[in-house]
């Protein structure tokens, strides 16, 4: 019963698929053994170092490595060669245009973190210099962002209190930033850079869209003046702080130039330019009013004090023994993932868009020495920034450059004109913020991926909920868990398609997608759509005798003739795994059992060497396993017309 | 650019693979969009019923139903209809030697669970019987085991001393089994069972080896006469308690016999009623040796004292609240999943040599309804025991009546035979143990492993040595995390697969795999060999790009025409998720950038929808999506020689 079509001459039913006039054959092939050391290697390679990053070292005399080892390193060397006056002008341009918007910004951000608003400006002095030379982004911006901010805050809060312990709040700030730029160059040196990808897309427009949810409804303390507010970022708390309150002191003004801003915030392409200078127009008008009107004394909550000069040394201030170091550490991890995952997304979008390569491995390596400086100059976390980086790129930066004069514009306002910071409204910075983070509940990203994929649309709305209502990293964590999730289910439900001929082809297709497709009697044709895999091995196996039992319980009902050949084509099935192999064994027991002859068709390089090492080629019969279905079809055909 | 090669007519395109005479077109089917109910109803039953377990109740009246309710959840009365004497007498033979066998294992393994020998006794008296009317094994045989009977012991001392707070243990055994009892059923009631298929098989290898050893060793205690004894599993402790004490005391006849048992091991199909009976004749030799020597006054150690009589009931000894409950509940669930991954694989093995169905979920259903109940009647945690099984089926047996046999055995045994047991010698208790479990390493399933596939061959060592050099949940963790690291790492780095034609055919190969393959000039073909998903999109972009600039880098130096179209062939890709479409999209993109046209190949019916969805097949040109290699590959040629 086992040899039943084993006479038959494999070569003519190769022929199926040959022009008639050429007489070659091909069998299905099977891949020269590698050696494992090979093996692994290869698979190394693959997972740390897909790019190839060493391959212009490759047949070069010392003294060019050297200088290509400068030039990967820092690439500003590379392509500050190239630079010219042209490009100067146009980052000239971008910078100070993302200046403008950073400023206020930085300050408002750096309330966010509970930090003294200074050290949101010292974050847009330092970081973005060291990426300028390291990065090699031509369009990303540098600079605190709005959602590590509140990230850090929510984190450190917890910790220590920032008002009554400033002093260790402080301290615990710089720590985390120091291991925030640790983590990131260390996932960066180690080529690790692929683990940013884990967090889907998907996750992360929830992820953000949650977050400016939560940074926009904690705005309502300064919008409303609130003086009690909870130090919890969940809706429920947050609800409970601004409904329990009585309103008092709200300036008028300050309130109206927020709101505003609050509409202008929409994108516009060509008014790029409004909302850029929007927020420093208004930052100079209502701290003028306020400085004229003296509203302070009348209850509007200012700004109050900012510390004239450039970043103080802090690296004396970072925790490196005792108990906080585990703390900082988390924290630090924590936010220093979150802005690489930002900063990642934002190199890739551009570079796609000018089609520029880059590198993320490096990228992280440059971001995190960023951060590790930032720590010893009084920086707290800096990262891409989405609403500077897409002003940036559409006011026309060439290179990282535009960073540099932004870094330029910022050190002269330490310098120069922060003192007159003094006068400035906390409603006004609530506003900005409000302002920033409305972008970020991106809602057409939304619809579009409740559209392609619900998983997918769960995993984001997981993202958002657990933000909103529990908290930022709750959120992460429960995103990250879905997406998973959804791969393993993938992996361990996979689909088994049933195929059916095209008609006048020798093609074979899944019935369900081409209705045209037609069975051929007394052979049953499965097509399995995944790698058979321990988690799977033993569905796919009762899945096709499944579909046999239901065929042939129909074929006895119409009185066709019984199901005698199983074909299964191979061609999705990439790896198979010693279950996978048992669980091939099983069915072809069960198939003995029921007079059923299993045929393969396809199977790839490493399913082949597998299906040879196990001896279940020869077990099954190397005659067959075909190069395509048609030819395993017509094997059967022929067999069947013989014994007829 | 975009528009390249949009004028050419798809339909003559897809004429490559027709037989001339056959005029009728095929293109890329797009099925017909399903609701989101139903889609997740789908996804739903594939998941939870991909067995149907429904389907024989359809179109039945209501008496005939609750009938097939009834066999559904006793197959008792669905077999036991066709039960006659010939199948009774086979039955029979099989019960009376899988008992001889189990009585002395019985006494062993409750000592391994640090219990009483009476509780292994019991253990086999009700679970057995359960069984008998619940499952739907016809080959297993139920009672304790030695894996789970040392897990048990070791994580219930961790807790309680057996030996100081027998009464507590004690207590803590019976909730623990319980519990097991309730995760089994609850997995089986959810349709569940799928999780224990995340135990691969490589991982149960390593297991089972490592659970082998360990058990192995601690009889060094029983056999060596040593009294002082670690209570750590883990080979580093052991051997310190065996080198660090003096042997006292042991009994020269026993250990000759154990010895011999050890030696008896092997499995020899013909003879294997020896080593099935060979326990019972070397309790019964060294019994009445010890009994007529009085070597117990010389040091020898006895087991002393075992309870006459069967079962006392047990439910009011479970923990029901208290601290215990949780500690319970965590021993009994880790026990009950190890158990129940032992009693499917049995079933699942010999369902498939005798091609009976086997429903996994109702196999779990009965597993736990007997721990439950066993809970209640003394009995500590039984599964279906791989030496016994093998015996039973050895042995001839037809149905789960030899079950039954063996349970009657058992009470006979309590009833009038226990006390006989009291100078049964402990070194032959440990030398039946280590007969028994040294079958449990299977060195011919680790070469084969080792030869199929080097990642299960880390996860199966992983398993190994974590449970002799750590404990067992850490080997079990270990085995888990590696078995999901490779399909993650599967899912992160897919292989991206270079095509050519397979010369005389429309077929496209592997290059690799056929080296007979040729490439088309001009044209880059490729295949990228999974589901494009969040945590690979980057990197499938990126490779594809790597690619690109490879083959135009080569073709530059050797003077051939620059590529100008990518065509991806998407038959393996099954799946792709809102990363994936961004990927395309940016791949897209820079392939503008390159003047290169991209042309898509089969891609099956989740994506094509997707890619409508997206408006990515709109954006890419629907006239670029083809049924097969071979007609994208025609539609390029044909352009270039229009051009040229």
């Amino acid at each position: 019963m086992t040899r039943r079509i084993s006479d038959i001459d494999v070569s003519s039913a190769a022929l199926s698929h040959r022009n008639e006039s050429l007489p070659q054959l091909h069998s299905v092939g099977q891949p020269k053994k590698e050696s494992i050391l090979k093996e692994v290697g290869h698979t190394i390679k693959e997972t740390f170092f897909p790019d190839d990053p060493l391959r212009s070292f490759k047949d070069q005399p010392a003294s060019k490595r050297f200088l290509l080892g400068l030039q990967a390193l820092f690439p500003i060397f590379d392509w500050g060669r190239q630079y010219n006056l042209s490009k100067f002008k146009s980052d000239l341009i971008a910078g100070m245009t993302i200046a403008s918007l950073c400023i206020p910004q930085d300050i408002a951000y750096a309330k966010l973190a509970n930090l003294p608003p200074q050290y949101g400006l010292y974050s847009s002095f330092v970081p973005p210099l060291i990426y300028a030379f390291m990065g090699s982004s031509r369009d990303i911006a540098i600079g605190p962002v709005a959602v590590v901010s509140l990230l850090l805050g929510s984190l450190l809060q917890e910790e220590f209190d920032p008002e009554n312990d400033a002093h260790n709040y402080l301290r615990l700030a710089f720590t985390a930033t120091f291991f925030a730029g640790i983590t990131q160059a260390t996932l960066g040196f180690f080529r690790l850079g692929f683990l940013v990808d884990f967090l889907s897309h998907a996750a992360t427009v929830g992820f953000m869209a949650g977050a400016a949810i939560t940074i926009g409804l904690q705005q309502l303390k300064g919008l409303l003046g609130i003086k009690k507010f909870t130090k919890n970022t969940d809706i429920v708390s947050v609800m409970h702080s601004v409904f329990g309150q009585v309103h008092h002191g709200v300036c008028p003004t300050a309130h109206y130039v927020g709101m505003t801003l609050l509409l202008q915030g929409k994108k516009n392409k060509k008014l790029f330019w409004i909302p850029a200078i929007g927020p420093l127009t208004s930052v100079i008008l209502a701290t003028l009013i306020v400085y004229i009107t003296r509203a302070d004394k009348k209850g509007v909550q200012i700004v109050k004090h900012i510390e004239k000069g450039i970043n103080p040394p802090s690296l004396h201030q970072i925790f490196f023994a005792g108990p906080h170091v585990i703390k900082g550490f988390r924290i630090g991890a924590i936010a220093g993932i979150i802005g690489l995952t930002e900063a990642v997304a934002i190199g890739r979008t551009f570079a796609a868009l000018k089609d520029y390569p880059l590198d993320g491995n490096k990228e992280m390596l440059s971001l995190g020495t960023m951060n590790i400086v930032g720590s010893m100059t009084s920086c707290y976390v800096a990262t891409g920034s989405f609403s500077r980086s897409a002003v940036n790129y559409m006011a026309g930066c060439q290179t990282a450059v535009s960073n540099i004069v932004m870094s330029m514009i910022v050190l002269l306002t330490l310098e120069f004109i922060t003192p007159l910071f003094k006068y400035l409204p906390n409603a006004i910075l609530a506003a900005i913020i409000i302002a920033a983070v409305v972008n970020l509940v991106d809602f057409e990203a939304m619809i579009l991926i409740w559209k392609i994929d619900k998983f997918d649309f769960i995993a984001c709305m997981g993202a958002f909920f657990g933000v909103v209502f529990i908290s930022v990293e709750i959120g992460l964590l429960i995103a990250v868990c879905i997406s998973f999730a959804k791969i393993l289910l993938q992996v361990t439900r996979p689909r088994v398609a049933l195929l059916g001929n095209l008609p006048g082809t020798t093609i074979y297709r899944n019935v369900q997608q081409y209705p045209a497709a037609t069975r051929v009697p007394g052979v049953l044709t499965v097509r399995v759509d995944s790698s058979i895999y321990f988690s799977n091995s033993n569905y796919v196996k009762d899945r096709i005798l499944r579909w046999l039992a239901d065929e042939e319980e129909a074929n006895s009902k119409s009185n066709l003739p019984r199901i005698q050949y199983l074909i299964i084509d191979m061609s999705p099935v990439i790896d198979i795994d010693t279950s996978g192999i048992h669980a091939l064994e099983d069915l072809v027991k069960s198939l003995q059992k029921r007079d059923v002859q299993l045929l393969l068709a396809n199977p790839g390089p490493v399913v082949v060497t597998k299906l040879y090492d196990s001896r279940f080629a020869q077990v099954v019969g190397q005659d067959k396993i075909f190069l395509t279905v048609a030819d395993a079809v017509r094997a059967c055909t022929r067999k069947s017309q013989e014994e007829a």
